[in-house]
């Protein structure tokens, strides 16, 4: 299945039989200091830097949250995803919590993006997918509802199937919602992982969208982070996840290696060129 | 399946079901100029270094070969092996083409070992399964025969159902064969990969046994082997494998992150032990 986005000028497809396309995690103030401190004074020069990197690392799509504590996400989501889509050519995944910055920041938003994200929640369905409808966007599913983060996978794959329904009635077709079975952090629980894997594989078999995942949270509280991630997103691309939210500074060599791995990179050539790239950025 | 092998004091098991087994690579002398300096001199000290700190990085078994060219090895496996034995406790992997090294080495070798390795070649097949059989020990099957590596994961299923069937024919019973499906670089073959992994996948489903591989042949020739090599452990072992030959002192960490995401290491137990030992080893 083929989730098609667009800029003004360049389209990303998500394909369900890769390779891994990768969402830059970058642009999200969580636990990110500088980057609050720059929304907070309106220094988009920092923002406009952190657009341009990831794109030069390998970010296909560049995710757009200004979620600080106190800041008006309505004025500030627009400007600034009109400041990313002046600086880098992808596609726009826009990321809030808050409906109507959603509402406010679409019409400046070119082309198609992606919302992230909806989720099970009564509430979530109802008000966001008309949104996405509305502006022909495309949106991630989160597998959560009013009764929280499922710790098996199949009820996770039964809100995914909730979240297509509820889609397809208002006229979303399925291509368009890609569905994140969400990672826990396996430090806390040791079968966090698996029930994650499990629920790619079932997704996948059952209705056979596309999956998307921000693998970092996986190694959460646990020592050698990277070498975790790495392995995680090695064995999510296995169990069918085709989409990544994260950081492509970090993390895209591994992406590009799953993918050499699993057949999608004739002659090794995405691979050595992201190798050759590393090595001219760190000369 | 389980596959044990033992040496006086130490019982190992490779389970179909995991957690995954290393067989630490780092006696053999190929491209490895001290160690074949070493053996030629006789000066085993560097020997029992090389067991003990592949033990101490986390490596079950011990693989020893001594195949330097122009070395006598019915004279020198023997001599090694006990030496090594002395040394560690670990089960240990008899490594040699030399069919007569295995049959001097074996006698001296304590409990059950592995034998590394047989193929599917006629010879092969007719004059080491009845030295495995003899000495109640175990083997790895590679899936390769008289017409070479098969380019397709539904030949070297055949080749492993051949060995299975042979090694039968003599009494070696199926646990007691690990087949190894071999891996190819893919910078020269972007399928080779996948090849193995289907193959792994094939194997385990028709025969239920388990399965060995030698990892770091797959990134030859590219940059960054290190990334390509651990994701490909953690793709292995999505498809199956669960017994590893390699360097344990580079790849024990994402060894044990794998087991650790595969739900197998309850409390991240033995993941934040292994990183507590190399976090002492280098202070």
């Amino acid at each position: 299945m083929k989730t098609l986005l667009h800029s003004e000028t360049k389209e990303i497809q998500i394909d369900s039989e890769g390779p891994i396309v990768i969402i830059g995690e970058k642009l999200n103030p969580t636990g990110h200091k500088k980057l609050a401190t720059a929304y907070k004074d309106g220094d988009f020069e920092y923002v406009k830097l952190l657009a341009s990197r990831q794109i030069g690392a390998g970010a296909d799509i560049l995710d757009v949250n200004v979620g600080v504590p106190g800041i008006d996400e309505v004025a500030l989501l627009p400007k600034v995803v009109k400041i990313v889509a002046s600086e880098v050519e992808a596609p726009i995944c826009l990321d809030s919590a808050d409906p109507a910055a959603l509402v406010a920041a679409l019409p400046h938003t070119p082309g198609k993006p992606l919302i992230n994200s909806v989720n099970g929640e009564e509430a979530s369905l109802s008000t966001l997918l008309p949104i996405v409808k509305d502006h022909n966007a495309a949106v991630i599913g989160l597998t959560m509802d009013d009764e929280g983060i499922p710790h098996d996978a199949e009820t996770r794959l039964a809100i995914a199937g909730v979240i297509l329904e509820r889609a397809a009635q208002v006229g979303i077709p399925v291509e368009d919602v890609v569905i994140d079975p969400l990672v826990m952090a396996v430090g806390a629980d040791s079968n966090a992982a698996v029930v994650t894997l499990r629920a790619i594989e079932l997704i996948r078999k059952e209705f056979g969208v596309n999956i998307s995942l921000g693998a970092s949270n996986v190694s959460f509280g646990l020592p050698e982070r990277h070498t975790l991630n790495e392995v995680f997103l090695a064995l999510a691309a296995s169990a069918g996840a085709t989409c990544v939210i994260t950081n492509p500074m970090r993390y895209t060599l591994a992406l590009r290696a799953i993918d050499l791995l699993l057949g999608r990179d004739e002659y090794s050539a995405r691979y050595i060129r992201h190798y050759r790239a590393l090595s001219k950025g760190s000369d």
